[in-house]
């Protein structure tokens, strides 16, 4: 009896904690619902090709690299614009660095690399019927593996907007 | 007869233009023999996966990253040393550029983005036997496409001695 009164805690506990994971997926409703691809991290989004880097001074203090799925790096080797549906940018970053050991080479300092992940890592996946509100593209954030909670989709939007004849995308492609 | 003696003057202008390159495409003979991944750039290097991103300011001026082949990228993450043969390394660099359009959005300067691609493309390839008074590593740099002459290997190794430990790579893999 034990044993089974145990059994109905875990299984409510996990249903519970399931909930509040898919809860914690979803973007405000102006947004509508999430993609399955942003639900969860993409499995394969460390192994997708270059699209740029840069350096982010100030409270980020980072350097990020700005990957690309197939589908948008053809769109930003061919300058198609707007980008197709499909098409997936994320945005990784690492703590901005010194380098002692690669001062020492270069015999002066100037050198600074990526340390440990930091300030999450942030995905754009496109969409043009679901995201309509947002231009096209929704927006998440990953920190520790986990999609944060609402309300990223529309702080993104509101810088992104300022590069709406780009189809809303900072970066641009480094050859 | 002319165009014969014309035909002649072409033929001999190729030649020695193919000679040059292939003497260009030559490091000093204690690397031995480059191999044949390195006489041009390899052809899909812009779609190899990213080990890490670094700044170099100083005279360099760049934000640069380290891209590998599947081998070299497997060995990264698996944490094998020494690599195996047929590793390759890429190192690809921009100029080092603000970002007014960025700052803009951030409301601060902070954002330097990677501007024309700058100080060529660098390679280091894992041949044990091959490039044996070197640490196991070739290295060559590509110009606008081209191998640079010569000394390249040694005056790289002369700096990638320190961390031999790492077998020759300065750069870590970040997650």
């Amino acid at each position: 009896m034990k044993r089974i009164a145990a059994t109905i805690a875990i299984t409510a506990a996990l249903v519970s904690a399931g909930a509040a994971l898919r809860a914690l997926a979803q973007l405000p409703e102006t947004t509508g619902d999430l993609p399955e691809v942003l639900a969860q991290l993409p499995p394969d989004y460390r192994d997708w090709k270059l699209i740029s880097v840069a350096h982010e001074a100030g409270d980020l203090n980072d350097l990020r690299a700005i990957l690309g799925n197939d589908i948008a790096v053809k769109a930003y080797r061919e300058g198609t614009l707007p980008f197709p549906d499909g098409a997936i940018i994320a945005r990784l970053a690492w703590r901005y660095t010194p380098s002692e050991e690669n001062d020492k080479a270069f015999g002066r300092q100037q050198s600074f690399i990526s340390g440990p992940p930091v300030n999450g890592v942030q995905f754009m996946v496109k969409d043009a019927k679901k995201f309509v509100s947002t231009g096209g593209w929704g927006y998440v954030q990953f920190d520790d593996g986990k999609p944060r909670a609402a309300t990223v989709a529309q702080s993104c939007f509101a810088c992104h907007q300022a590069v709406e004849a780009r189809d809303y995308l900072f970066t641009r492609y480094s050859p």
